[in-house]
């Protein structure tokens, strides 16, 4: 039987995959890559260099694929979310269903019986990750047999929290993580601390006026790691100027943040 | 300057350790242990096989204090939270005091100047769990001085992903991450995935008029793992079942679960 394993391979530093992790890559016989048009290549680097470390004897093939474009438009009306649309949901699974294929095809082809596949997975698998998904969509569809096996990986947000030296959680109390078009209509009822990822829209400026603290970062875990902590109404600008920068000097962005309110 | 590192070993794996947590361990002069009367003999060896494992040359020491008594009845009724009470919180504010005292105690009298001490930290330092709280508090006193280094660990929430194969959260939207004290007051608002840690309450049984699936898990990544997956009407009570046996069998649990309320 095929067997695909879905490796989560943390944030970015490449000390930060598990020995379970480097046991697992050493098994794999081919590795699935779905490249975007617009390659960040810095991710393709940090991907080559954890193959480079763990995997050196180089007994395994890298299959690529197109990687189909998705509408990130969907939703928003200039960068707001469009309240109570749908169509946010409905082009990221029509994204999903093409990948899906995209996936299904290379599997097909290029992985033997009794061989081993993998999908390596910044961060975690479990969080805003569609991987799974995918695969989860190839077999209900039936054409394709295999064996899923998933290894976690250093989530962003334990990354970010390891950095910051904070808890997520206080005593007692919920964290919810969500995603930067949710935190854009309304900080979540009943919780005080929230993680936002995927937020392209740098929502937390619209909660200004909440007497919070923000721990935010970029590149985590990387030679580039941005970090900026303080009370939310101070380093909101601050943050804003610094991602902007970021984002024009290297044409890509991957961050998220802590929100803490305080409560008295 | 003494220097702390609080580092995440994983859920019980030891192959969930990550190289940059293998690395750090190399560096320690002085493991510094919280031990409860009542010690869970497991645990222990699961840290001393981590340590064998990952520190052999044995070019350390381990330090171990005497955890304080909790008053874990604090805020409860029978089984159930008591509403409004906020005496869970402060018995835990008190405890975290008195493990200060200690903490402080062993740091001030066993680790010399330029020297590294460790706290191993099942999970991820990040997720419930006191340890940086307490070395802030050491700090706040400012009559020791030291700096902390935190490395990320794999949590038992993404070792019950991964091993359920499930993503914890669905296209777009949030996940809560929260206590079985919570739970069982009320399904969190505008959630339907809610993650539970901490419940010895069973707060699941609760919600068997919900629409969700329950994906379960205890003793995570270590042989006497158990996982149970499906309808929550349906498994609630063999959870329930299972759970008890297992914790009678082998005198302590360490579980969590994922609720994932089905939409339409």
């Amino acid at each position: 039987m095929k067997q695909i394993l879905v490796v989560g391979v943390g944030a970015g530093n490449p000390e930060q995959l598990t020995v379970q992790a480097v046991n697992a890559l050493r098994r794999v016989d081919v590795f699935f890559v779905l490249d975007k048009g617009d390659v960040k290549q810095e991710l393709v680097d940090l991907r080559e260099e954890i193959l480079r470390r763990y995997a050196p004897d180089g007994d395994y093939r890298v299959v690529v694929g197109r990687d189909p474009e998705r509408d990130r438009r969907a939703g928003l009306e200039g960068d707001r979310p469009i309240a109570g649309s749908s169509a946010y949901v409905e082009s990221v699974d029509d994204w999903r269903r093409r990948r899906a294929d995209v996936c299904a095809g290379m599997i097909a082809a290029e992985l033997g019986e009794d061989q081993v596949g993998a999908f390596l997975v910044w961060g975690d698998p479990s969080l805003y990750d569609s991987t799974l998904a995918i695969l989860d969509d190839i077999l209900a569809r039936g054409e394709l047999g295999f064996e899923i096996e998933v290894i976690p990986g250093i989530s962003s947000v334990s990354a970010l929290a390891a950095r910051h030296r904070v808890g997520l959680n206080q005593v007692g109390k919920p964290i919810q993580i969500t995603t930067g078009r949710r935190l854009a209509k309304k900080w979540p009822d009943d919780v005080d601390d929230v993680v936002v990822m995927l937020d392209a829209q740098t929502a937390f400026t619209q909660h200004t006026d909440q007497d919070a603290d923000i721990y935010w970062g970029a590149y985590l875990g990387t030679p580039d790691e941005l970090l900026i902590a303080g009370p939310l109404a101070e380093v909101a600008e601050e943050i804003v100027e610094v991602r902007a920068e970021a984002r024009r000097r290297k044409g890509w962005i991957m961050d998220t943040y802590l929100l803490r309110r305080n409560r008295k």
